[in-house]
């Protein structure tokens, strides 16, 4: 049986789950899940993922949630094809994507999730929008955003000169940005702005951009 | 070379390491950096940290930083000795960890840090305590808390009937929590009691846990 992503393909982490498995050139089929009727709140849905988000994987009988968590399962499971995302062979490289894994999901995450919420989301569903949730995540990303900015002027991609899961799990929020007037955020940083154009225009992530129509 | 930590005994996320570092029965040494002074923030730390937080790992020439992949690279590397924290010779068990450990990340910890800093570290340091921080996280974390009773009702640990690093990266923050008078959202759900008490008996952080004395 192959494998199963319930999600939404406009979703950021149904996104980062698709980008990962198309890089790793495993066979999958999206179940679209129906947020706007709250199938997602439903006791068949719930009973695969407890706290009711987007995405979960399905591989036969393991049932799996939490896209960075996912994707890393499908960059560990298919490692012998596909683009190396773990580097699991090196000691080193591995410790270094393991590091920069975190810094999106705890540094990177938490300031633009909230950006992209006020700036994209709550305006294309006509809830209201947060000015100074704006303005603190803009300074908050920017520091973010500077140490970034020395690391890729002397490495290309985040954990070394190699494209990792580290680089790929930035993809889906960082494109939604881009369609806003913050994409200056990105923009005036050299290197930054130069890893984002390579990141962004590999033919996985392309392909799963097609449908990440938010945002218009 | 020996692995040195870079951190501070008392905090939550240096503990996370040291808890780690414990039960793969790795030696290590803990240089501490002196947070008072302002000392993380300084060129020389900041060239192993970019972010100037703690903990640092170095192993070698490698440095790392992120608690949680710090933990992570320790589990891995010594994957043949102490506790087997990853499960990384079943890939089931390891997707299992790997998605409680994002639950940990993701759902419990932005709960369950801004509470211990406005119960604990706010008080301890004579900074403001905002009480709707407080309202709003009680209720944030009770709600994870309830999954974590229905999902510890039929598994021992967090992945399965195992302890691993997911129910580890727990440890210091909720030990925090359990010297206030929000131990209650522990201690009023029977099976997260059970595992509270089951994972914080474990030697390695009882050890780790003499040394973390905010709070009194």
């Amino acid at each position: 049986m192959g494998l199963k992503v319930y999600g939404a393909a406009m979703s950021t982490c149904t996104a980062r789950v698709l980008t990962a498995l198309i890089e790793k050139e495993a066979e999958y089929e999206l179940v679209p899940v129906n947020l706007a009727v709250g199938e997602h709140k439903q006791p068949a849905y719930l009973a695969k993922h407890p706290f009711g988000q987007i995405p979960v994987l399905e591989d036969d009988d393991l049932t799996l949630f939490e896209s960075r968590a996912i994707a890393a399962y499908v960059s560990y499971k298919y490692k012998t094809q596909g683009t190396d995302l773990l580097r699991i062979g090196n000691l080193k490289e591995a410790g270094l994507v393991g590091v920069w894994i975190e810094v999106e999901s705890q540094q990177f995450n938490p300031a633009i999730s909230a950006l992209v919420y006020q700036l994209v989301i709550a305006p294309a569903f006509g809830r209201p929008v947060d000015q100074a949730i704006i303005d603190t995540n803009t300074e908050k990303l920017g520091k973010v955003l500077d140490v970034y900015e020395a690391r890729l002027s002397s490495n290309k991609y985040l954990a070394g000169d190699f494209f990792s899961l580290a680089d790929l799990n930035h993809l889906p929020y960082t494109y939604y940005l881009m369609k806003t007037g913050s994409a200056s955020l990105i923009n005036e940083r050299p290197h930054v702005k130069a890893w984002w154009e390579d990141i962004s225009s590999r033919p996985a992530f392309v392909k799963v951009s097609e449908n990440m129509n938010l945002g218009g």
